[in-house]
């Protein structure tokens, strides 16, 4: 996710607005101002004041607006008699009297925020603010409270119903490119000419969701690759020389990358909903499409080897020991498929979810562990990350339901009988 | 407000889906498919069972969809134990306690209303079947409880920052301008060719609110004469007779119909922020306006007067009520305007504010009683509700902000002096 | 046609805009400005003059439309001197000097019309002053040879390649809507509500021809009613009662109406274009369709017959005769197909073409005269024309090519066994 | 100008269609369905042969098209007999013997090209072949006689009234803003960043012409610069690192560039009125806009005097004789206001315009030569076409009419009085 482009690129538009001399007000003033938002009863009224308290964040330093947001996660309470009422009222099971206490025990922040949102253009504003503070203070505990605020209503804004999903093609809008080449997050893009062949070749294809509020904002993207094969290597994929495949004759569909575009975002989940949506238009177009399946990164693969044999990990056996010395000496290794599987499959997080976190993604959304691939990624990024390994997952529309259902209640990892013995060797 | 207009329509579109004799669940199974939906984790199937549960809503009765929903609202509660150590925690003041609680007291209700809306398509339906449900529970306890959950979602995803305003004209789509005729609330449009000079005409303006989500159904729209004057009475506006006006010599708009169009989203308010873009969008247009100003019902005053002179209502000096009996005898008075500028100054709710619905709305936009009218209006249905008198409420930008705010705290009705005399006249 | 529409309107659309004072030059003063416009160098200030001179003829009566046109027919000539010249150095068979004197000898009127055309929607313009031209001066000689330029000139602009053809729905303006309920000249739209169900129920089609010059002002459009079986008569298609069938099952697409909209298009043909390309178009949506026919009026039948009595043709038989007179005396009869069959198959213009206008255009087409029903159209206007008798048309893409070749080589009528065996009964 | 990048654009995407071993016909063979073409009467057949023949001709190579298009010019006659009987009907001044012998001249090189572009898409593929073979043939006259057919149904085709005006920005299509970088022809865009600041920076703007047959292919743009004063050098204007002016306080709109699209397009016209119609948008948009100059290369000016100093030209004094050899020599000089003075007020071609064609276009236009620059281009181009000099056109709307009159009828260049005294020095 590139570094809050989102608001950075809004500051740098407004940058020009209050120039002339005016000042910002400081911290204590934007902390009234918001105060009389929540108390304005004019709606006209509230709407102009809301557009200031927006502008003079904007116009704040970084360490500023955390100050601010800070304050507000603290400052912004309850009408503590009308909760303390709500409370002595409630009889467990009387839904209602749950009800009264919901309504009374929510904190201002939420309803600031809300009222912030009336702003013609402010969701994508309130986006690149979340962003901002969730880099600069990823461990405060205040900042984790007011952002259970956002994440409650960005989840609500931002839900499936909204979302409008566009394929980019050569003729969208230079402005919507550009920002893809800056978001793209697994397989830089290097410039026009290689955006060029990802959109626009017949056998490629590029889609993105929207949401109607940030109509030029991208908010995740998935590219495909329409293929013969399933494909073991990513190079191929990239080539700007490769063969053009009819896409009328491809059997394969390989999503190759997808990228979360608002780092104001996190939490809030699209790729789920989008790979299904991209699955139901592809099958539309093309009928003779057999096999969807991704090839994915291992982010976690080679972290977790280096831990494993620092730690000593059971997991390993004495061969995989060996096996880690040479790939840690740079010899290149035939076990490293072997101790990939072994990584996707058995290491787990405390609450039983495959460690790595792609793994983790597809599983949960249904699919199967289907190939290991090594030598798939020679770039510096995938060899650092994981030797170079690649997988495919398989999203088998007849088994996904029962797949996801394995996991999240079991955890069970889905893998092929191809995985699965390479996982069990020792 | 048209009958449910919007949840007929989509009953309609959707009869031939379910036809072929499958057979729609009992209440209880819909009941059951709801629990499954909260306790759903993959968010595939979420959305399946989703679309489901709207299906069979909308294939059930009134009756039965009214009975599902007042169970969902009785029944569909919290966790006790969770709630209860939340409240345990509590500490006044201490703004992150009662956020605990605020999440653990949040109703089931609402966040399957959240899941449901996660379908493409849903937010309309949801309206629509909250349109329906005011419609048959006016008064149902349980009802207001499950209302109370969608008027906060609804006030939340029909965010002003969401709506987008579009001018509706002759090059909009018959499917949209059918549903203008269908919805004006206030002075029926008869047709097509009735509809052609109240969009078409160079002198006529109607504007509408739409939500991203609905983007064929019109919110709340407004219609606008550009005159030379402020109008006196409504039938030379609709006139088809009328001498078309150029518009850019025009110097007054008067906003003449504002239509609510959504039952379902009864209590969120949008025509406040319509008028305002209106002005705002008539200025740009053309700078040489100078008066913004409503032809407006009286819709509460016949009504009043009747009680008043029943009760014996101090407010009624005994010319008043003198003029009150000629009235009801059926000849016309000379009182009129006087009694008109009674009821609309004096006649209050026990909150203060005034007792005519449509006073009350644009006094609390911070407009100004400007003028009455008898003989403004000579339609059975202006005859029936008010003998004919209609007002002006003039928008003076330069005076809102102070008109609501003594409105609002002081429930002072700022009028004219021309009106207030008349009020004032025992 | 509808009487000159697109003129009268463009008179009203630009009524107001001359009216204060400005008087319209006489005859003789547009004329000299036709010749200024001739002998500007100056495009801008030549775009200047035409548009004068567009708005002139406009204002003017159609009589002094006429007159003018006439005088430009008849005086706008050719430098002689230089077309001797070219026509002194023809060599027979010597390309370049035919296309000397082709350029030497273009009418000035030919280069008027073209520079007119240049102002920004002259176009529309210039198709309205010749519908009216047409209506006017129905044989006028002058006129015809002026009418040669305008022809050829619209022939050139109105090329195939140019066209845009548009699914027309209930998402289309009530613009264009409208217009369409103008120009149906085959069978009446009677409002709104019909015209609903002729294109917006999903069993119905219509598609129209534009032009980009001219986007508001359909060309030509065509009906089409998707139905399980070739029909056999107009009320059920045109009933409002009917049941709808699902589009995905049905067998066969009847086009039952095709309008040319402009009279000032006359002899610039696009039906034929328009039916191929609904073909195709309805092919790709539901390629289950088998069977694509018309359902078309027999408009020339009933005054052939008339005059036949009347001058004994010996292409009636005696029955024929016998049958003819209980007709005229108003008594339904069984031969009315016969008799049909032998008008539409023998009766003939002086080159060999057929005699009924709708036949000569779909034989033309390469259709096979399929089937003819009586009893097909009871309304006032088909009793009047062919005593309800109407034909279905076949356009069998497979045979098309041959069919078209034989009737346009020896003017053979293709026509089904059924019919060929009708029309030759005696 | 590119090097036909429209037809190597249509063949690259064609190329892939034939490939499967399909034998393209013979030269012959394509002249053959040529003729079966203008002689096919079923409009459908014809539009698949012409379809046939556009592909062939896009699959042979630039010497066989060449070898086509030569055959077709020479060889496409007239009906010899009836032109005979045409001209023997023929009397001077009756117009309509004059028409009829147009008509029977018309060589059937012309109707075939009409009839080729009854395709969809067509043109382009038809502008793109004009392109091509100017390209190839530029002197051969066979090549010039059919060239007068394509030139004259293209100047039809083109009218003004067809064409759509745009502006470009950030929001357009890469596809078009690709076609920008690569057909600006004065100042080189060198990539995609540059083209930013041209469309998206606020005080920049690009228009251009499209025609709706060709809808992603600009025919001719020009840029614009809005700034404070009459710039006098070209590269503070194309700096990245420039002050970005707010355009509402600008004062001058200064054309920039102005390149067409279109090689086979030379000979239809198109700049004045793009320019003409930018400076109304802009005057509409930015009502403080004062002044409209352009800043132009002087294109023939070194060649010129390279010339006139051999020719030992009379226009030249001494003075700048000694100026000229300074100039050759590579030292700056003081003088070069002067020479270029005089070489754009004197220079003439032998109808007596203006011998530099940039000069030409512009007071053709009804532009005042208002100012020249020395040390305005130091780009390659620049020194190596005028030693750096540039030059400001002047649009005075009140003017242009009279200019262009001046210009037209006596060719008298219209100058500022400070161009007219450096041009008079001796």
């Amino acid at each position: 996710m590139p570094e809050t482009n989102l608001l950075s690129d809004i500051l740098r538009r407004v940058a020009g607005r209050g120039r002339t001399g005016s000042l910002v007000p400081d911290n204590a003033e934007v902390l009234r101002m918001c105060r009389a938002l929540l108390a304005e009863r004019s709606e006209a009224a509230g709407l102009g004041l809301a557009r200031q308290i927006l502008d003079c964040l904007e116009r704040k330093t970084q360490e500023d607006r955390n100050e601010i947001f800070l304050s507000i996660a603290l400052n912004f309470g309850v009408d503590d008699i009308a909760l303390r009422a709500a409370i002595d009222q409630w009889e467990p099971s009387k839904v209602h009297t749950a009800r009264t206490i919901h309504f009374a025990a929510e904190p201002q922040s939420q309803e600031l925020i809300r009222r912030l949102n009336k702003v013609p253009g402010a969701t994508a504003r309130l986006v690149a603010m979340r962003g901002a503070l969730l880099d600069a203070l990823p461990n405060s505990a205040a900042m984790k409270e007011l952002d259970q605020d956002f994440r409650h209503l960005f989840r609500s804004w931002f839900t499936r119903g909204f979302l409008e999903m566009r394929r980019i093609t050569w003729m969208t809008s230079a402005e919507i490119l550009e920002k893809i080449i800056d978001y793209e997050a697994v397989h830089e893009i290097t410039g026009w000419a290689d955006l060029h062949q990802r959109v626009a070749d017949p056998d490629r294809r590029l889609f993105a969701f929207f949401h109607p509020a940030m109509p030029s904002e991208p908010l995740i993207f998935v590219q495909v690759a329409l293929t013969d094969a399933v494909p073991s290597a990513i190079p191929p994929i990239l080539s700007r020389d490769r063969e053009v495949l009819d896409p009328a004759s491809a059997k394969v569909a390989t999503f190759y990358s997808i990228s979360n575009c608002q780092k104001g975002l996190r939490g809030i989940s699209f790729g789920n909903f989008l790979i299904k949506q991209v699955v139901t238009e592809l099958q539309r177009e093309f009928p003779q499409l057999r096999t969807f399946v991704t090839l994915s990164p291992v982010p976690g693969f080679r972290s977790w080897a280096q831990r494993a044999l620092e730690d000593d990990d059971p997991l390993l056996s004495s061969d995989d020991r060996a096996c880690l010395k040479q790939l840690h000496a740079g010899s290149p290794s035939a076990c490293l498929a072997k101790l990939a599987a072994r990584y996707l499959t058995q290491a787990k997080r405390t609450n039983g979810a495959a460690l790595d976190p792609v793994a983790n993604f597809h599983l949960g959304n249904g699919a199967l562990l289907y190939k290991i691939h090594p030598d798939a990624d020679p770039s510096q990024r995938g060899i650092g990350a994981s030797w170079g390994v690649m997988v495919n997952y398989l999203y088998d529309s007849e088994k996904i339901a029962a797949n996801h259902q394995a996991y999240a209640s079991r955890q069970s990892v889905i893998a092929s009988p191809a995985v699965r013995s390479l996982a069990e060797a020792r």
